[in-house]
């Protein structure tokens, strides 16, 4: 390969991206890859949304202590979260999965119990899949299906200088708490923000949110953030795991991964008016503003601004 | 779990089957679990295909000996054999892959070269995926999306007594050739075999034809087949399996998995006329007929007629 110089996960993706920018054979792609899911154009006006999401035994998920059911919940968790995320309705499913030879129809009985639980929650069909058994860890792969409403699907590029950051709970110290195995998909909070005012840009925190804000930020094009220390709600979790470790509980919220909270941009009046009535009770934080210049800073309470490096999850650099 | 006698993949199947049949919670959903696609209702007209396949390294691909392209390669190709079976059209993939860590990105280049040359030659966006790196075996699952013709997808069910049973190419040896790995989805023979003639029902062979051609009969509800011995294509590779391991060419031919060919039932009539004149240059071969009393059943020459047993691929059974 040519191409000696990738060395990580996001190096790759946009690798990938950049050889299937030019060519788009099917009519059907209006936005392909580099967002929490695919856009396409079916029929005359149906927007289909596409979202894939893998888990594998001791790195998403750990199947002797947290069992199947936590896995296929998580599974199905994390891909509405990627729907709701461009504030789409989720539709329907098809799962893969490569069970463990021996217990592979136990394994599979209570992934389908997990996954269920959240399918029925969220009206989502699972309509096929493919069952496999092997010597290896569990590995389950779910596709999801949904469609954008009529205010069309939120991307990740449209954050505005001047528009409010928002994030929807509290952050950090998931995965150290297993938090990262109940994600409550926020499907209906962002339908609703999005019938209240219009959403510029929206990301689900699934690597950390410098990571994911940082995502916005590349893909709006040549915009910046400044985040409020202070403002940033910081989850108990977080606190708990500071104790332990020592780093601030700041930080942990900062680049913390698995929250499955998302983080939008709105014009500000609009982040008042859903900060003072927020629709479906949804949580609300603002915590900071989209700048004109790149980069992304924290502010002190002092005022004083410093650079914030992404530090959130790299697949191919954290041990699992 | 309730469910102790479930022993193997399509007892599980149809386990997921019967409670996901119980709810259909999205309109969209026009038929689940339980054909090569899920067929989904999008817009007002639109008929959606949705499969997905997941491909581990050691079982479906040596990833050592076969290297990613093949990989990349088998795993766009089988797919594209699941729309072929409904007659659809290919549109657009995601993909997930674990990938060994360390190789990660020259493995994931490698997939997505022999993904690309499939994908271009069908008409295939790639619009989005989700890449991990882990020490576990490459694992690669893909899930593609497709549109029936105006004719409408081609189901396993709807096969009626009297229907000619046609198929697609010789079959059997698959595995231990190696042709596995560069399966060419008969996608354009099943379109234009669609539009020559109305196919009753359609199934791919990556099973084995016994098994495979089982699905056609349960699903098309209390019919069975007679198969002519001397009429089932044997691809040399069966007939040089046969002289290694003793198993005869035409057990090979019936049971072999992974040809990736069609097979197909029409009217008596409309296999006279694809045969005189296929279309689109497809390769036909007559194999029998659909019986109107279930069961399978192989014709001797002389007339005899011999029970077949399924004996294709089990995932839960055999040894990888």
């Amino acid at each position: 390969m040519e191409d000696r110089g990738i060395v990580g996960e996001f190096a790759l993706i946009d690798w990938i991206r950049r050889r299937e920018g030019k060519r788009s054979a099917s009519s059907w792609t209006q936005l392909g890859i580099g967002d929490d899911c695919a856009i396409l154009r079916v029929g005359a006006t149906s927007d289909l949304l596409v979202t894939t999401d893998m888990l594998m035994d001791g790195r998403h998920f750990l199947l002797e202590q947290d069992g199947p059911e936590a896995a296929g919940y998580k599974a199905m968790g994390v891909n509405l979260s990627d729907i709701a995320a461009m504030a789409g309705i989720p539709r329907a499913a098809v799962v893969a999965v490569a069970l463990p030879r021996g217990a592979a129809v136990r394994v599979a009985q209570g992934l389908h119990a997990g996954m269920s639980a959240l399918a029925e929650r969220f009206g989502v069909d699972l309509v096929g899949g493919d069952t496999n058994a092997w010597d290896g860890p569990l590995v389950i792969a779910v596709t999801l299906l949904g469609q954008a409403t009529a205010r069309g699907a939120v991307r990740r590029a449209g954050a505005r200088p001047g528009d409010a950051i928002l994030v929807t709970g509290p952050l950090g110290g998931s995965l150290a708490a297993g938090r990262h195995l109940r994600p409550v998909p926020r499907v209906d909070e962002a339908l609703a923000l999005h019938e209240a005012a219009p959403i510029h840009a929206m990301i689900d925190l699934s690597d950390g949110l410098s990571s994911d804000l940082g995502h916005i930020l590349d893909e709006s094009g040549g915009v910046g953030a400044v985040l409020d220390a202070e403002a940033i709600p910081i989850h108990a979790d977080a606190t708990d795991l500071s104790g332990r470790d020592g780093v601030s509980a700041l930080l942990h919220a900062l680049n913390d991964g698995e929250d499955f909270e998302l983080c939008l941009a709105v014009a500000p009046d609009d982040a008042d008016r859903l900060l003072a009535a927020p629709p479906a009770a949804t949580r609300l934080y603002r915590v900071g503003a989209i700048a004109a210049t790149p980069g992304m800073w924290l502010r002190s309470p002092d005022g004083r601004l410093s650079p914030i490096a992404p530090r959130g999850f790299d697949h191919f650099r954290t041990e699992g």
